[in-house]
């Protein structure tokens, strides 16, 4: 096939882009090809050093940090998903008693990971970023199709996450290095869980920041 | 009947009231009975005084204004539905033009109806106060079987808000003084709509002020 | 530019079709570029000659057999939206009075627009296609972003359906030939409607034929 | 506290009951006071004798038959909710392989426990029973606050159902025989996490029907 040929198919390609893809149109826009988020899940003051402080989730900041710092550059955006409980309303403090309430220090992100303003912000009441929020509306806004999920814990708020991404039909990749749960053995079943019923790419962040994929 | 009859009657539905109705152990913990809930749509600046402005909404304000006080009075939940729109994201824009940008003073509810630490807010980026919302979470948190629409445009977020409380069984009721559209014509339209597509009860803020039955 | 850079620019916009876009590799699985579905909506026995029977859902009934002629041989997939009441159950009949209950023959499509094998159907309980039914979550599946809405009634099925699809980002298009509403006014006011509200793009099925885009 | 007294609580209690609860009013039309609904997941051929044949699976069935009559004799409502997959369409065989596909031998409620004519069904794609299918508009309408869940697998399709329902504020309850896993291990820590996650009441069918409280 001469340069020709590929040339004529491009223009093809390229008329196709041009006039039906609105996704690919909203990428052309951006400086790279965005069709990937991060959400960052939780990772608020209650969770690292307030009621539910935990080393596991100290131990991550640093890989997030990292993989943040990779993916703005890159244009692909991040958006925050934080519980912001309202006390006397929502039935999850029966299940885990009060914690990160709406306005709260506790339901503060960390310093260590403080958002960009050009990044995204989604406030939950539920595991799932996608309970009660306008996330879905948000990644179809940016033509998202791949998430991927960092932040704690891995076997509740990242997996019910997982779940409701999985069934609107979106690619969920997981850095294993980029989440966390209470303890190692909750950890691992978490990971094979996520891989099992979701079909989710397990991966570590230096294996994502090799990628060109995105 | 004798009272004897009507104590074991009493005593039965006690029983369910007791141990079966999360709804009536919700109500019994408020002041009042507590199943019916005031939705203030719209009531911003850029509707008001802004890219909006509108004489037809600022004629509406002393009558939400007197149902507020009065319903808060009686500890029926205050919840302000709100237009925050993410720039260069929400679709509507290319329907509407800029309006109500999330953070900015032409989304911030207007001074004559500023809420009270008790009341509830729901920020929005669709017509309805259900899409991409907590909405639907927090009425049924609360018990809610009841709306009263108020606010701005009746046949925009209005309409579009009473449609999705109408199919998810919430009884919809719309003081037709405490709404407003952008000309006399279609605000009858729209009056006409809700109560022919929704069933919704339509009434007036003083005729609703009078009713025992919240 | 000479063929050589638009060559390379091809490869590039290659690669990117190949290695990173679901909705481009679904589209060249089928025989066209399959972007847009259409939605037949409500044309069942109690909307044409059952309990709504109506002059007016008759006379679309050419129309939108030739646009469904037409689209399935583009391969464009043709979903049927159809009402399927539970008696007793449903809270539309105290707005409408009983039609179109689950397995009678008011709910079924009429005769003249039977569906073929290769076609959808969704049935719903309320006026809107996607309340309460698997049509997001079939359209997310087959990488639609376009709607062409057909069927009836304008101002209440066909309406509450753009709404929805609206709200979730799907371009909408609304053949005025293919649609109907009670009387004339109903359907010119709902026309305008849908497109003031939606930005649908109305138009007739003859000109939608004419258009190479899908 | 005298019989009068009583009454007179009797009365006025009575007037909330009339005046307010559609849920209660809902009941009364009833034989019983219905709250509660039995949800039987997936009991269908491909997941006892078909693709995913199981002995613990089969285990269950004399378990969910003896519920079954009895909450029927009860009045509770019995809502099948069982997968049927589009193939070429369902991204979900990417993960499990082809099963359970709509239409088929496979897809069908398996003969010990075939739904009576005042059952209801809900045909599902995805493992929760709610994503894309009516079945909480059909809980709002039935005024439903406690799911009584049963079938295969306890960590799957009964897990997301439980996720989904706990997010919605339905209160769970899960009878651990009427409920299977893959394994033992399996099961032991999906009934684990149904009750850490989702605060889900773990029992047997024998003390369910032991209770009133229905």
């Amino acid at each position: 096939m001469d340069f020709r040929q590929i040339a004529e198919i491009a223009l093809a390609l390229g008329k196709v882009f041009v006039e039906h893809s609105h996704a690919i149109r909203a990428n052309v826009k951006g400086a790279a090809f965005v069709k990937t988020a991060v959400v960052v899940i939780d990772m608020i003051n209650d969770f690292a050093t307030g009621v539910f402080k935990s080393e596991r989730a100290a131990k991550i900041i640093p890989n997030i940090k990292k993989l943040l710092e990779f993916e703005r550059k890159q244009g692909i955006p991040i958006i925050y998903a934080t519980d912001a409980h309202l006390p006397e309303v929502d039935h999850e403090f029966e299940v885990w008693g009060p914690h990160a309430v709406k306005g709260s220090w506790g339901a503060e992100i960390i310093d260590e990971l403080k958002p960009e303003k050009s990044d995204f912000r989604v406030f939950k009441r539920k595991y799932s970023a996608f309970q009660g929020t306008d996330l879905d509306m948000l990644l179809r806004e940016l033509k998202i199709d791949t998430l991927i999920l960092t932040g704690v814990v891995t076997d509740i708020c990242v997996q019910h996450t997982a779940a409701d991404a999985f069934f609107r039909g979106y690619r969920v990749i997981v850095p294993r290095d980029c989440v966390e749960a209470v303890d190692a053995p909750t950890q691992d079943t978490a990971i094979k869980f996520l891989r099992k019923a979701y079909g989710c790419e397990i991966t570590t962040v230096d294996e994502l920041m090799k990628k060109k994929w995105m």
